[in-house]
């Protein structure tokens, strides 16, 4: 079924509008290409009614917001639900400033999310008002681990029944519910923290794998949690002597780009709670 | 003559001032590097006059326009017309907006431009005032094949005419005419378009070239198409098991910074009709 | 003593809030990752406030200026101030228009920076009101060089007393002083300068150094020169036939991602005047 939500982003190409931040930006755009979607940006406030209309789903990531781009956010967004548009918010650094905070919650309380992708801190900030957070990084002590992990599919599970939509927490140990079941995800590497942007980056495609797979929703949003773990497991064996962060940036994409859904398929490690 | 046109980049060293979006702004300025120019990026209405008026050469581009880089463009653009500087408009997403449409139209009336480019969905949109157009992407209906190349080629000449200025429609088969000739380009690979930003690179470097060749702004134009073209034709042979389009994104600007005048002028395929 | 310095950023891991341009804001958010720090990146003025307060250095970069980041730059700088933050100035384009010398001036008056980084040219407009430039990239006439070495350290020194702080002028050869003491350091290659954003990166690292070196900050505002420089020689060695200014890009990043306090120390090239 992942394999297939895969193929299925490819076949359909859906056109992703991203209200997102300027420092990972062209990495969003590149990897949604990589993915087989099509990436838009817009953040002027008279802009992203028309451009969010031709499209087919929505990334709201207020990781270097402003007023404007708020403005455009919540436009944006009233446009894209009127259209039964995929919608998905990362709360980038949420918790670690009122303004993003308070943008994040009214985001929540006035649009009808689909998805809600951030690391545990951000999440912990939305379900409980306040969390602890090191900048745009998770505190350590959220962190999801094999010893609390019963605690934490509870809270993903808690949560996405209390926001009525998925949601994915992502680091070590990977989890996305719609309330109900719970993939476990275990792709990726630690070094894929050294870069920046492959939070930005995931949210991006999985806006698209839930745009391409309206019907299969929690697989979409996992199977785009697979994919970038799995890209960055098979873009770190391309690495080579000498090669660093930056290098691993490109390998990681460019895994993306080469993955198909047998591979996706065959190199997913999940379990469902 | 494309050979000298790419020499007398790197002899002069034109400083390019670009209003550009943010998405594909760090490829633009090292591909204006990598060819021999020198890029600046500014879009703040009160530092825009400074300086555009230090530059030979002015890029606007509306990828990610807002209202205050709209005021921006029209400022620096009145400013560069009075200095005699090149000015290039890259119509980003018109026909996806109404927003990005009328301000492609504005600037238009308001400035002369030396060179106008983009897919042909936008250079319709701007000739007939309507267009139908996929996100940033041409309409694959739009788009001039073999078939339709004696229509596409009249098109070009009727609209450089008509706006005053050298067309650039890039696109499988790119055209550039300053409404007598029209070089028919048939360099680059498919695969340019699971990159984000080569024709945003393309317009940055043209008005590179452009500034660059004052006496043959055609031929400049038209050596700039073939360059990224080339590039990317020279760029994918350098791919490896593994790569990707970020790889290749990175290929394609190293191309660029290797190519001399003797490279180009045996890579370029064109004719002129 | 400048190995300690960077291995000290490995262990402190200081989080850097940089008010940055948009073009290399990327590379410096990986660059910042490959020598142990952690970036994060704000520039509205509700925003910066409770950000700064989270991290332990803030880097002022006014590449893209527009009045909405010149607001948060005083109101982040005032705050990291207040906190004894470490604050750093990159003063891009001072001189080339009247905005950003006019800001760079107002920010060195109001705030009592740690380090002041930019190129001669930059410096030159700093110290003494107005100064020749070539958009963001020094005139070759203001360049240091082995014949007027001892009046570049003259005036870095001076300029280094009036300012009351660290002041790094890079280059071809790099001065760092802080009035009294004097680096004068030659690692690096010419081939760094036809990458956008090398200096963009290294103020961002050398925040970091300083940040984490609250004790030695010349040594490692020094150390930090010296490994951008470095990272430059050993990069190029990895530099194969057909790669250009991008890949050179990825490899300078990666060579920080891979450096230790001992290659730093073997590899460091200076004296102290």
């Amino acid at each position: 079924m992942l394999g297939i939500c895969l193929e299925n982003v490819r076949k359909n190409v859906p056109l992703v509008h991203n209200i997102t931040n300027y420092v990972t930006v062209n990495d969003v755009a590149n990897v949604l290409l990589a993915c087989g979607g099509s990436p838009i940006m817009s953040d002027e406030p008279e802009d992203v009614v028309d451009i969010t209309s031709i499209c087919g789903g929505l990334n709201i990531n207020i990781g270097t917001l402003n007023k404007r781009s708020i403005e455009a956010m919540f436009a944006a967004g009233r446009r894209a639900q009127e259209l039964g548009h995929v919608l998905l918010l990362d709360p980038v650094g949420a918790g670690a400033g009122a303004l993003r905070t308070n943008t994040a919650v009214k985001l929540m309380e006035q649009l009808q999310f689909d998805v809600i992708r951030g690391n545990i801190s951000e999440i912990k900030t939305l379900a409980h008002g306040s969390g602890t957070t090191r900048g745009v990084d998770a505190d350590a002590c959220d962190a999801v681990t094999e010893q609390n992990l019963s605690a934490g599919v509870q809270f993903a599970r808690d949560f996405a029944r209390e926001a009525g939509c998925i949601v994915a927490i992502t680091g070590a140990i990977d989890l996305v519910s719609d309330g109900n079941a719970c993939y476990v995800i275990r792709n990726g590497r630690p070094e894929m923290g050294k870069i920046t942007g492959t939070g930005c980056q995931l949210s991006g495609m999985m806006t698209a794998f839930v745009t391409a797979n309206p019907d299969h929703k929690l697989e979409a949003a996992a199977a785009a949690v697979c994919a970038m773990g799995l890209a960055g497991e098979i873009g770190w064996g391309h690495m080579e002597e000498g090669d660093g962060n930056s290098t691993y940036r490109n390998r990681i994409i460019d895994a993306i780009y080469n993955m198909t859904g047998e591979i996706l398929e065959k190199g997913a490690k999940y379990e469902i709670l």
